[in-house]
């Protein structure tokens, strides 16, 4: 299927056209202009020739199915052109004509006809309302004819077909490579996660290791979910932007392509899971892939050096990049030595190395040799920034650079910023393959995004004292809130601990309870304990049990006395709340008034492995207070982490499972408790 | 002085040179390709004809005292240039030589000989190792010849003269206009906050609207914050970079311009009490003063309105501008309507207006009719999106917003997103004066940045009950750590007040203390009070506190009993420290655990301004917590402000308070006490 999107052998165009400013006419002539290798079917009522190649008058009269068949005719012949498509045999449809969804039911109801014959004839359907496919071998789509892909770039996958043609010109100016651009318009049958399945099922040696994305909505969380991290595993990198997140952004989504409001947790929990980098603007992307185009797959490193032609950029690149967790390690002695030997005087010789706007190729030749060579076992990635004094030619520096890129040890991100003066130099450096970023602080973000991408981690299967058969059976037949003996008795067979807890009807059963103090007792029988004096908390020794249990039993009604261990500690809570389409999601943050005022929760989908349980709790503002303060033991992080596992594991096995709470969860070290819970099935 | 700095009458280049490779070479073709309607003369030991025009051998035999004179012969010979034009009467010098303070103590030795001339025959000295001057009357600067300024565009003022030239390039290409560069160089005697006091010196009615500065050492704190205030309520605003803010980028900036590290505090502190909006990247930088060039001082306002040719890029816009805190309103029904009327279906009407990529110049020039006809009450921004479809003449587009753009009464802020495919119509626009965004995201970010810009508040020159002559009094002669007794005293002179307390030596005493329950009872006497049993807390009675003051007597060596009023409630912290240069910076914070752990602490510089003092209480992120949670009453936030107002005309007028420390305050409501206090004065 992939192949047939990237490379078909033949391609129809339904509806093609003498008449550029038509669909089927500019579609027609981007095929023709970029140069296609197979064959070229043409469709139009009247046959004849149309733009220099023959067309048939209809689609039976065509001599084979198309690999790949574009159809632009007018909204209301789309469905038939659809039906004959399908009866010759047709696999891959896009339709580019618009006039369904986006006008309002009845075209809504009309594209989900088309998805439906699609569907039934086994074809992929991508549209309607869809500006097409381009890649490195075709250029099946409507506008954007100018854009020159190349084998091996990046592939884009968007839900807007204007959002590639304005990230593309960005990209391009700055030397970004694509290997195709592939637009879903209406999303009828196909949206972006259906095609990130195709690319991850055809994907290859050959295949691009860069992918970016733009939706609206997110069709089908869970394929998305599969296909990011399934590719990630594979080499290849996502990134992407989920639009429509604020109450703003999704009205305009909705009268855009229809996109309904999705929680925003849930969607930045589903790219973390994902290990999509998620940016929110055109720029940022194009910033990210370019990152990506940069480092060839050498993601990870926290050390800079620098190599600039100016003093001040060099200060605001190495403050971002401070600011973002990076180190600039000044260079050691010998490299100092080595660039003063090159360098004139007054250069900066410490990392950033400043070689001043006097530069020239050669020299900066010998400067890079000098980084290359001692710096690849220190530093993780060059930053070279390189503006244009008009001292020198920038051409002949930036051919140094070009030929340093390839052989460099560790990978060289280029800033370039004399987007003028340098324009000349900057369009062969482009054309030779080279990219650079425009600004050396966005660079830094940039980086940042890719190092401290999500990662992806695998999901614990279980746990010990988990009892999956035993839960299951505890929720049989269940509906609503569960009880609080059922929640109890659920939560202990996933491995949560509960205080201890004894009802005794028998004054003499004091001396055998099972937990330490201190503890809570409470009167059983009177229905509202806490107005007739019946809850004693603080209960430290035995005389004292027996001394409060008598004046307990006074109480009228009084029937007995439950036990509670009294638990003391920091408070946190853990909730999990199901997301249709995404799953649950699992929150986990500190208790009482950090959560209610102070919103420090941290989520993410079920089920979690160890490790990114650990990075939720990590990631919490509050962290300090969780690990103790002024002397306080705090909780101990790897128990809670087991017990964000447990609830992961236990959403996930029981879906059922609408909202759960655990809260508070209590205690001081490894001693915690969950005092308090709700679980409410359906 | 700023006339002749702008448009001086002569302008003499010392060290003028056929050879353009050398500054001064560089800098006379700069002057004579930008045209400059003064007299030019040129200074060369060689004379003859230099680029066509009569060279002087030395400057004596000059005719008159050039209005600004530049020096561009080698280090050595800079200073007896310097002398030679003192004794003609020279009053504006700029070295552009290198060779001085950037190379080592030698090198900032000579420059600071330099500077002591000009000071001694009231020059201002610019440089040394500076770029120069360009303005709208003449390009005294050696790189950057392509620039074409405005008169009226933007002032830019600038420690860094590579930064100039590389933020330039890409303003340039998006149409901003500017008035002047002036770099600084080394500052040897002048640096950023001087030449701001001089254009506001100057300021008249034809000046700048719009200042943007580079820094990477604030070598006046107080003269940025007074000539950036004053320069405000002018009409001009200021935004700016300072740049070595953090370990690295003060290294950077070290070996860059010989810069200090300052705490990045009060430097935030600075910028925010001087209005100066802060950005970091040159990108940001260009983004604020496009959104200032645009709204041609309409800088308020949160209701946006847009226009769009594409779904996608609208979407990203108005969640960017949801997240910064803008509204996106609906159009009203009969804007909708007036919409539908001129635009085709599948058009949104609803705020974004989506025009859809068929538009052309007619029609939209109805719908910009349109909306600055109906959005003029309700909305207070238009942000205007179009990218190339190829689907029709963009510059038709451009043309009628260029015109839409004068006439507008609310202002339009554009966004071209099609960098490639429109490169001719842009072209036109800029040669119309139009002026755009690339990036819709970057420019609600940078909206956010005006509309919520720091604003400039007038101090409090006093408060009811603070009695500076007593505080003046009480800190005569003292240095190092007050006592607690005159700490107290002190700030109870300034109106802070303090828990009720009282010495007692008699038990009847007890029944005439002037403050409420629950008291504290110290016994007075024994050294370690605490130790002894001689501290009791929540004595809630009479009867108590009798009981209580038998029981503290019997303690060994006992004198009597000291009586605390007992505070309740939430706790703060406020404290001041003093930065050189920059005044004393106030802090506030919640006490304990929020300040030490959650360094949930904001700053300001005294004094403050009531509504400064309650910014910065508001500003913090536990804010909720103040208020008070769960019933708890909080504090009264008012009494916080005026607390802070006091401490800051404390330290105003004390300058010799070193560090102020209230830890804790604490109460409820009104009822607002410093338990502890802690002042050193040097």
């Amino acid at each position: 299927m992939l192949k047939n999107l990237l490379e078909p052998k033949s391609i129809a165009v339904i509806g093609a056209s003498e008449d550029v400013s038509k669909p089927g006419g500019r579609l027609t002539k981007n095929i023709l202009t970029k140069g296609f290798n197979g064959n070229l079917y043409l469709v139009n009522p009247k046959g004849g020739m149309i733009q220099g190649v023959k067309a048939y008058p209809s689609i039976p009269e065509l001599p084979e199915a198309p690999d790949l068949a574009l159809i632009g005719v007018p909204a209301k012949f789309v469905r038939a052109s659809l039906e004959e498509l399908a009866a010759i045999g047709s696999k891959i449809v896009v339709v580019l004509s618009a006039g369904f969804g986006e006008l309002g039911p009845e075209g809504k109801k009309e594209e989900k006809l088309l998805a439906e014959i699609a569907t039934k004839h086994g074809i992929l359907l991508l549209g309607p309302n869809c500006s097409g496919i381009m890649t490195y071998a075709h250029a099946s789509k409507f506008t954007g004819a100018a854009f020159n892909l190349v084998r091996g770039g990046i592939d884009f996958i968007s839900g807007s077909g204007a959002t590639v043609d304005f990230l593309a010109e960005h990209a391009m100016r700055r030397g970004l490579t694509f290997n195709s651009f592939l637009t879903v318009g209406n999303s009828a049958q196909s949206g972006v996660p259906d095609i990130m399945e195709i690319y991850d099922d055809g994907y290859g040696p050959d295949s691009s290791k860069i992918m970016i994305t733009y939706q609206e909505s997110i069709v089908n969380p869970q394929k998305f979910l599969k296909a990011a991290r399934s590719l990630n595993k594979k080499g290849c990198l996502v990134a992407g932007i989920k639009a429509g997140t604020t109450q703003a952004g999704s009205r305009a989504a909705a009268s855009h392509t229809g996109a309904m409001a999705t929680n925003d947790t849930a969607v930045q929990a589903l790219f973390d899971k994902a290990g999509v980098i998620r940016v929110s603007s055109r720029m940022e992307l194009v910033d990210v892939a370019m990152i990506l185009q940069c480092v060839k797959g050498r993601t990870d490193g926290k050390r800079i050096a620098i190599v600039t032609d100016a003093g001040g950029p060099g200060v605001m690149l190495a403050d971002e990049l401070n600011r973002q967790g990076f180190e600039v390690p000044p260079y050691n002695e010998r490299i100092r030595q080595r660039l003063a030997e090159v360098l004139p005087p007054g250069a900066g010789l410490n990392n950033p190395a400043d070689c001043l706007p006097s530069i020239n190729g050669p020299v900066m030749e010998k400067v890079l040799n000098i980084l290359m060579e001692e710096v690849k076992d220190d530093y993780d990635f060059i930053v070279f920034m390189m503006g244009d004094s008009g001292l020198s030619d920038n051409w002949e520096i930036y051919r140094v650079l070009d030929d340093a890129m390839h052989k460099s040890p560790i990978p060289i991100i280029p800033s370039m910023v004399s987007v003028l003066s340098s324009e000349v130099p900057l369009r062969k450096f482009r054309e030779v393959g080279g990219c650079y970023f425009e600004d050396e602080v966005y660079l830094a973000r940039a980086l940042s995004r890719v190092v401290n991408r999500p990662k992806i981690y695998e999901p614990e299967s279980g746990a010990v004292g988990y009892d999956r058969v035993k839960i299951s059976h505890l929720m049989d037949d269940q509906h609503g809130a569960l009880t609080p003996q059922v929640t109890r008795e659920v939560l202990q067979a996933a491995g949560v601990r509960f205080p201890g807890q004894i009802e005794l009807t028998d004054k003499a059963g004091l001396k055998n309870v099972p937990f330490a103090f201190p503890w809570v007792l409470k009167v059983m029988g009177p229905l509202h304990k806490s107005d007739v004096g019946g809850v004693r908390v603080n209960i430290n020794n035995l005389s004292d049990a027996e001394k409060t249990w008598d004046e307990l039993m006074k109480i009228k009604d009084a029937s007995g006395v439950l036990v509670q261990q009294m638990v003391k500690g920091t408070e946190v809570i853990i909730g999990a709340n199901r997301e249709e389409g995404y799953g649950h999601l699992v929150a986990f943050g500190l208790g009482g008034i950090y959560t209610e005022a102070l919103k420090d929760v941290q989520f993410a989908l079920a089920p979690l492995g160890k490790e990114e349980a650990g990075r939720m709790i990590q990631s919490i503002r509050s962290l300090a207070l969780l690990k103790g303060v002024r002397g306080e033991p705090g909780m101990d992080l790897e128990t809670l982490q087991d017990i964000l596992v447990r609830i992961g594991l236990l959403v996930t096995d029981f879906p059922s499972i609408r909202e759960l709470d655990l809260n508070p969860v209590k205690g001081y070290g490894k001693d915690i408790f969950t005092v308090d819970a709700r679980i409410i099935v359906d």
